[in-house]
């Protein structure tokens, strides 16, 4: 019987009980952030990118969405225009270390072993993977040694066929793809009701020195927060990267966890 | 001009500095968690009910709703059943105080001055004020000491009025209000499509000792997961919750933060 | 052989393992605070009244008190005056967790599998559920999975008949017991020279809005630092109140804890 | 106008206030620990001693008790044993220094600025001053500059005439005097009936390699528990120690606080 | 007058207070590891590399040397193999934080307000930087505002011009650099005696799928240790990257810290 | 067949592993701390020698030397000064206690079961011990029960005779002995061109009351920053100490860990 959702919190409990307690459903928890995307999206362009390829994930693989990180590790400059700017709004990093660990420790308590952590916000990686390590130290300590855990970042799953379509004029690099044409395209093709294309402002590729200040001198980041230009950003572009990520994660789910792909189910509402 | 969303997390950062750069605007922050509430209702209700009154209280005065807090703290069995069931998803005491910290004094970088917590899980409440204790506290090393903060768990607005109209046979207190008739009724008047009266279990109110014992006894607990009955629940109460509700937030907002009621505005989806 | 005291800590050693060992020995552990308790009560009303119930407790049932806390987490306004006053001496939250954690696992590698938090200051309760849970769960690392932890407030065995007896003009309710007829008429009937009923402030019952404000607002709080007035209280009240919940807590002990009643054993005095 | 009581748990919080408010009356926190002491004494020398120290020196200079530490750290097994006896209850380094912590700085919020801390177990020496420093520091960080702080652990007042009294047949060193005859002496003097001298071991001095090992090996410490024997203690040496650590903690007290001796007042009871 | 010594920790205090007094003179910080490297080289290359470049960009521009980080975050596999392997000596992210946090500060104490970070471990860079923002919100917390932090990674410097000619049949990519051909080069042209080039594997470039897994699945990382294949590395190769590495490093310096460049001074040796 | 090296840092991982797999190999680990240490000597001396005790004991004893803990706990008055002084840079205790956990851990998952603790700085000596502590809990926690982890200070092994020919003058005691004969007279045997007798400053040995004050009061620390004056200090006193020490070492790990000597082997150069 399919689930009547891809997400867990719109299951009953003894619904989600039954889908999990075995150990194959696997669960995929989005981890975003509330970070400024230029004048053109909004600041929470990281929790609905990685929400929704985690929904479409489950729905292929029969797993389950978790609650997605709605706040997550402070902007880097060279990766995500800085900390310092308003609407940034960021967990220190022990923070989503802790809070990532505990999470992932009580799904493996509800009989959860295969776990996929869906970033979508660069600066999470290394906190993620910290937290990942902590959970699965303590799991052990409670005797639990069979929890699988992958963790990936969406956009690593963009292949070079799809960059040359997405950047005909050239890839400027994932470093500076923030605000730009991979997730204004996205956006455009997922919520085109949150994007204002017509105020993104197209700056040049930010360019960088192959080193960090602190404090950040804002100065080096362009006055629109992003770090390249949105304007090239489309719809069509957007089912481009929707199909790659979404089959790359599917693949990696299947592969790693030793899943069958689910029986189509009618697809549920993002809520 | 009115802000074009209610939540924050759908402004540009242009929108929101313009909005909370002068410290007027109140930001609502919904506190909630993923908890087992029967077998009626899904585990995110303690997420939905508090960002729904955060909404409509923020529509009301010109405020701005914050990403809700996806996860809480445990539960306890006498006022969620324990934490021992599946699918209650909870986080460590210092996690939640440390996230909620960390969240608070980005807000109050950004210029904010006055914060609303609004939560909607009892047992984070006292995590929540020592989450605001540790802000205030660093802030104020920070120089900041102008920031106010209004902590609320929405039910303590229901009125003796209000419950007589709820309860006609006698208020069985809110102690074991988990995923009874407020809880469901209030579902039952924004998500109804989340709601399956039809399964739920018409337990007796549970009673229990002057005490805790841990390990929690699971046998303390009715089958259940709800602690009483929400066979009573209905559309109509619902709305009787959201009305005596939203305008006792109201208040206190207009009361505390010496607000206005806002000019009135097109009313923004929940997302 | 009876022990020749109810505190543990007046034992010795070899007097104390030899109590311990076995598992069967209970140990209360007395959590207060110091605070404020108006113009005619010292400011270790919440060591002196946990401690003094848990010696009677344990007395009964052949226990043993630990040494109490003698700090607790910090008052919050509206069941404790506030934090801001002068003598109010209170612990982070997660300080507090972390001591009462330690304490619990010593106990427990002594031998302890029979434990009794018994609270005198409401703002400790959820730090010391907290407290406990992280305490089995590392007890649980070590591979100890049978220490059984008991918590109680010993107001929450007040019983309606008291509450006649002792409110004769109508209850006020819990919540602004503070420094009022409860703990007033308590400390007269055992501590009656720390006790100046004269320099007691008459205040109506304090009323408070249905949130909370940080940083508190002194006003709310009358200038007694009591929430409610003390001048009914007496030394016969402070008799059905020892009884009362000598009992509750005694009957609590007896039934989780699978005890006997102990044979009568000479008064140890309170150090 | 003296106070009423050398404690300042006992006082009310307005006398409390009027004593501290302005700065100049000190506080002495005593910090003990809950550890073996042989077969001979109870669990909590080294909470009565230190506290019965801070109580004289406090009535000769006007000062007050604050609630004594009732957990330390772990007992070293050089210095007290080892931590693996029953009954000895620690606490984590981590633990205590939050604790003193917290306690140093709410003193300071109420207006205290010459504390003294008056340690009566070796083991907690360097964590009783990382802790002033992290108070320190962060009262710093706070505005509050002018805190005098002093840590003294009672033996090392004892001067060489003294020892020539005590152990007139050579003295074996501070090291090894745990349990033995500079505590035993003391507690004969303050609190006999918590003494059974016939139960003491007669023990040669504990000798140990220059280095510790770890898991503590058991069979380094004397079965007692004492590092030397108790059996040359007496009522009259405990006086000689009584008024030489009084006379050295006072002349401290005066010295770096720049206080005059008190008025005599009626000597308060310990409690 | 020239330091005599690149190191600080070569100086007396005198010598070392006069240098960093006034704020001018900047310090640079190695962060290593203790990590596996292959079968021919050692297990401190992160830290060896890292001081060497600091070292030489402190003689240029009249810097000192702190002592270095010996131990670093956790090995990822697919930048260095993963942590599972035996040499591999890895801090929690939270210590490695705390530390650098903690030795930022106390630069900053002596009044040095020139710092910088010369990272040899790839996953050491995220703690970094979390731990410089930490620093510097405590530092303003004290009221030190100035401080300025440049934070690199010394292969960062290499540029398309060098990789040429490290490269001549195409470069592998950062990502698999480790125990490969940069890091062999610079040993052999630094620590020749530290090298066994004849013990290492020639091992293809490892392959990974866009995300990781964990546990890691120790089949993923080749059998050497090594990412990809050292035998191309050389000594005329490393003397090309310490020159354009340092270059890079001065460069950077000199820029953020408006230095100039040193008077020669006598090389000093590395301890 | 012997080791390449007495320092585990310059082995590879494949000899690394083989030395340490089978748990008979010990490891040593210095702790050192970054302290001044008079007008003529360098900020490293707690470094420097406890990492050449470590590295001859292990030449005798076929262990291996870890990398020095490089930073250490902060300096006490009455036995380094103050941690007030310039170039003195050191760590929380909670970070040290971490950093020496975590790396005590790593060493035991490799294989080691044999630690030996090499302090060099007296003000390390608790926190080390705690870090065992929480070391030896968490690897229980892991199933491992067998490490065994010797702990101790170089000068705790200088004996009776020793003294004798140290100080013909009368031993001032070790407390004073920060930067005086002892550890200088090493420096000169050790690393003479890191020592400046002529610069030396000779003063009396401090004395101090039997108390602490906080903040330090630094006219309590003679304006050198040593304790006692090096004057005479001598390359014969180092190789007496050198001598007396090392056996002592040497004698401690071979009686605890059942150890044979070691083959002699070529002396590694120290790194």
């Amino acid at each position: 019987m399919p689930l009547p959702s891809a997400f867990a919190s719109e299951l009953t409990w003894p619904d989600y009980d039954a889908a999990v307690r075995g150990g194959d459903t696997p669960i995929l928890i989005p981890i975003g952030s509330m970070e400024q995307h230029g004048h053109h999206m909004p600041l929470h362009v990281d929790v609905l990118l990685p929400t929704e390829f985690a929904r479409r994930a489950a729905l292929e693989v029969g797993g389950l969405v978790a609650p997605p990180f709605t706040y997550g590790y402070k902007s880097h400059q060279k990766s995500g225009g800085g900390n310092h700017f308003s609407g940034t709004t960021s967990l220190d990093g022990a923070t989503l270390v802790a809070a990532l660990r505990d999470v992932v420790k009580e799904f493996a308590r509800h009989g959860v072993r295969k776990v996929c952590l869906v970033n979508g916000h660069f600066e999470n990686s290394w906190f993620i993977i910290e937290a990942i390590d902590l959970a699965l130290r303590e799991l052990r300590w409670d005797g639990i040694t069979d929890l699988k855990v992958i963790v990936l970042s969406y956009w690593d799953f963009v292949d070079q066929a799809a960059i040359a379509k997405l950047y005909p004029n050239g890839f400027p690099g994932w470093d500076i793809e923030h605000g730009g044409v991979l997730e204004t395209s996205l956006m455009l093709a997922l919520y085109p009701h949150l994007v204002q294309l017509e105020r993104a402002i197209d700056v040049e590729p930010a360019t960088f020195p192959p080193y960090d200040v602190y404090p950040v001198k804002p100065e080096w980041t362009p006055c629109s927060g992003t770090l390249s230009s949105p304007k090239e950003a489309s719809v069509e572009k957007g089912h481009i990267l929707l199909e790659v990520c979404t089959r790359g994660i599917v693949d990696a789910l299947i592969t790693e966890f030793a899943l069958a792909r689910a029986e189509p189910r009618p697809m549920a509402q993002a809520s």
